[in-house]
């Protein structure tokens, strides 16, 4: 009996994450990035997420290559983790490698990691597979699809995606090799959920221009630019900008600064000759000649924007007449932090310029109209929408529909969920153990739902905790309960309230017989809490035998 | 000296917020609204936040009358905390003062409050306002704006509006009321600026009408339809798709049945006979008859559309084929959760229909167009963005200038900032003392930035407590240090650092004086803790001597 193909999305349910996939035929597999996913706000201290591949544990020696497609950290950012389990060649292009190199260099891996460099358009066999890489537009340079000729058939990778037909670095969307794909017949296609629920077309970095251009010239003193730092085209747009604008520029930000002095070794940025001043040179020019680029255009408090904000920056400070560009957009989850970052730069007297009140970002995955031109253009048998939640997923699937892709010939699945291919057909098997793993400071996975159950208890009512010295002749109690409490309410108002919780807690304590004394306590507690404040702090009782 | 008529915004920095608003002349007060605010994503358990209106306590038998410019509840939701402690009429047209009494009623204070009805055209004197309510179409049937005649000139309140040429109640906002104004010379505007930073025109509700009939005509089973329980607009909108696709519908969900019921008595409801069914008989009829109405779109858990998306409900349950329209848009900070519960649904089987997939929902506020329009029509001598974030405030402030307001005749101003009006003038004066109180169960005020910051520090990183036992003579342990902790890490997997942390901990205090016992175990614990886990939860020694 042949063998047959399987895709297996990696992470947790209620989407087709963007961070891990695998390939599996036989004896052989080919993963598909390494990324980590930022918490949603209910995840209470949590640095980051990555997926649970422990199921590939038993297969680590199965593995035949990682391929990461582009350089942002919702494909990169696992690769410290990943790299600590399986020992397998990673390919990925010249600038994709160097932002990996960055990362693994800094968990000090990188001795570790075999990294080979790959070009669009190169074809690589990595065991039964052969991995035609294509180059694609995004908001990073030198990302790529993928074309992967295997024993069933050709499947057709996305990667992260937008048809930009005036890209900043000119270098449009491979559609010829797409062509060729449709030509030789592509068994499945694979494609980028993320924008199917916005209509139309995503606007070219190209319009980002005309943005900055009108900023730069009308703005009465200096520019302050904040976007991602990985966004090394942003950096060659503002370049550009203050270049017709007769400005100089200066990048602040220890990982803005290397991505970009990496990237331009690379030859991925280019940086005319006099351009670039340090932020000392900056600070002494007249405001109206300078563009300062920075990060922070998520809101984050210890990023420079965030920090400007707060009036808390230590190399320079926002004053009169300063125009802040915001050139990014939120990432889901971080409305409220941006806007509050924006509210805080206008109080402090800053003119603030940010889509849609000027064209300053736009997004890097493609909207429902190219997403369609996607599946016309590789005419696939068969379709699965992956990076995306359920809801993008289901609308990419409609999309598909709508350009005559018949509903059973589309797979909509969730992580774990394996799709089996053959020659002729597909179908939806087991799902594989997994979802996601917490990462918390140095603890990757110890934080469960029981953790995060407790840390959102404590979030909305605090805790206290009841103090017992029990004589432990009588049971009773040999001293007045002292009662210890944060969260819970404002404790210098609170005496009344404290001082009747431990009557209460007394006098539960002597009704108790010794065993049941801390959980009759707490339970009495409990209720007294909430019958007094209408909350429910978490309520420990310590008993001290004396 | 003639007085001034002084203008303040009460609440909080960053915004002029929809809640409340004062006008002050001479020894007369006059409140303009009394709304609270949804908590953010990090103001961890607290239920609402109403305006800090303290300063007008000293005040309180100024005020001569209270007007609530229409029915939701950032204008109408702290009104019986307004009650109980001001003792003015209040003014509100039939449908805003209907959901009032529903309010107070619940709060056990109808008897408290002097309620008066007035209609959209009716001029009220208050003190020495002369008060002309003029109808505005807003997401909300019988909302006002108001013209508020003043010893120093005509002051024109927006109230919530959008100019909607096809309203579902066919009642377009009064623009001859608003040419009148203009004509008689208004002194100054104070405009909503919610949608400000959104270009163009926002849709006429009547967009929504064929996006409804689509659904309802395509749907193969049951439809359910989840929005706010006081939108009496789309709960018409739904009972006109209904009776135009042969569909029979039920509200589930006490408050929404109320809110209806109080809107068909009042004459802002009419739904034919033989629409309305209860849900046991919809749930007895075919599927592809029946319209199920409910609330939720906000994807609160606890909600009905909530417990579908978990399988939690308890009267019905999600079938196969049933379709599920989200009609409305989540309120910001809510995002997140409205995208988790569209994606649970999809995940029980459902088809789940939302803008922008289809038009089922649009904004109630004026975007920028429709903001330069009012301007135009009221040709304001000065001008004031309210209701809105800073950055709202400057974006409409952008488009004043824009349609030819001078600069110095516009007030950018945060709440808590009077801005004064003589006949010809208008000036920015002192700051009163404001801000917004939090309320959590029957607490109002008691939570302050401390408990707040105690409740992030819980959230992030949990607590642990060292239960110490010392010898009152020797100042020894007397027993080994017992260890609590919740939110931390996973306790059960976490024995070995807990039994170093209880090594630490005596070595600590057994180097300690007897005195700084408990801090030296708290400082040494917190180090320990950081270096095993880079997390820093609060740590609390408590030190029982025996």
């Amino acid at each position: 009996m042949a063998s047959k193909l399987r895709i297996i999305p990696i992470g947790g349910l209620g989407e087709v994450g963007k961070n891990m996939m695998a390939l599996e035929y036989g004896r052989n597999i080919l993963i598909i990035d390494t990324g980590l996913m930022f918490p949603e706000n209910d995840m209470l201290g949590i640095d980051y997420i990555i997926p649970d591949y422990s199921f590939l544990r038993d297969k680590a020696d199965l593995i035949r290559g990682i391929i990461v497609t582009h350089g942002h950290e919702d494909h990169t950012g696992a690769i410290k983790h990943v790299i600590e389990e399986f020992n397998a060649p990673i390919y990925a292009t010249p600038l994709t490698r160097g932002l990996l190199e960055v990362k693994l260099r800094e968990a000090k891996l990188l001795d570790k990691a075999a990294l080979n460099t790959v070009q669009a358009g190169d074809i690589v066999e990595i065991g039964p597979f052969k991995v035609e890489f294509y180059h694609v537009c995004h908001s990073i340079p030198d990302g790529v699809g993928l074309g992967i000729t295997t024993p069933v058939g050709l499947i057709v990778h996305s990667g992260d995606f937008k048809i930009d037909h005036t890209p900043v670095d000119g270098w449009v969307t491979d559609f010829s090799k797409l062509g060729e794909f449709a030509n030789r017949g592509v068994l499945a296609l694979l494609s980028d959920s993320t924008n199917s629920t916005k209509p139309g077309w995503t606007p070219s970095e190209a319009v980002i221009d005309g943005a900055l251009d009108k900023v730069l010239r009308e703005a009465p003193g200096r520019v302050i630019i904040a976007t991602f730092a990985s966004l090394i085209s942003r950096i060659q747009q503002v370049a550009n900008a203050c270049v017709r604008n007769g400005r100089k520029m200066t990048l602040v930000g220890t990982s803005m600064q290397e991505n970009a002095k990496m990237a331009q070794k690379l030859g991925y940025l280019e940086l005319p000759d006099g351009l670039m001043v340090s932020i000392e040179q900056a600070l002494g020019m007249p405001d109206k000649k300078v563009v300062i680029m920075t990060t922070g255009s998520q809101g984050e408090p210890s990023s420079i924007l965030g920090r400007l904000s707060l009036g808390r920056n230590r190399s320079f400070d926002l004053k009169d007449d300063d125009t802040v560009v915001v050139s990014s957009h939120p990432i889901p989850g971080n409305e409220e932090m941006v806007s509050r970052t924006i509210n805080r730069l206008f109080q402090r007297g800053a003119r603030v310029v940010y889509d849609p009140i000027l064209p300053v970002h736009v997004s890097g995955h493609a909207s429902a109209e190219e997403q369609k031109l996607l599946i016309n253009l590789v005419r696939p048998k068969f379709f699965v929408p992956i990076h995306g939640e359920l809801r993008q997923l289901h609308q990419h699937a409609a999309l598909a529909r709508e350009v005559g892709l018949p509903e059973e010939n589309i797979a909509i699945v969730e992580n774990g969920t394996v799709i089996e291919f053959t020659e002729d057909s597909m179908s939806i098997s087991e799902r594989v153990p997994g979802g996601y793993v917490y990462v918390d400071g140095t603890g990757v996975g110890d934080i469960g739902p029981e953790v995060m159950r407790e840390r959102d208890n404590l979030a909305r009512d605090g805790f206290v905790v009841v103090n017992l010295l029990v004589n432990s002749k009588t049971r009773k109690l040999a001293e007045k309960p002292l009662i210890l409490s944060k969260g819970f309410v404002f404790v210098r108002d609170s005496e009344e309230l404290f001082s009747a919780a431990a009557k209460k807690a007394e006098v539960a304590a002597f009704n108790a017989n010794g065993q049941g004394m801390a959980r009759a306590v707490e339970e009495k507690l409990s209720e007294f809490f909430y019958a007094e404040t209408k909350r429910r702090p978490m309520v420990f009782a310590l008993v001290n035998e004396v």
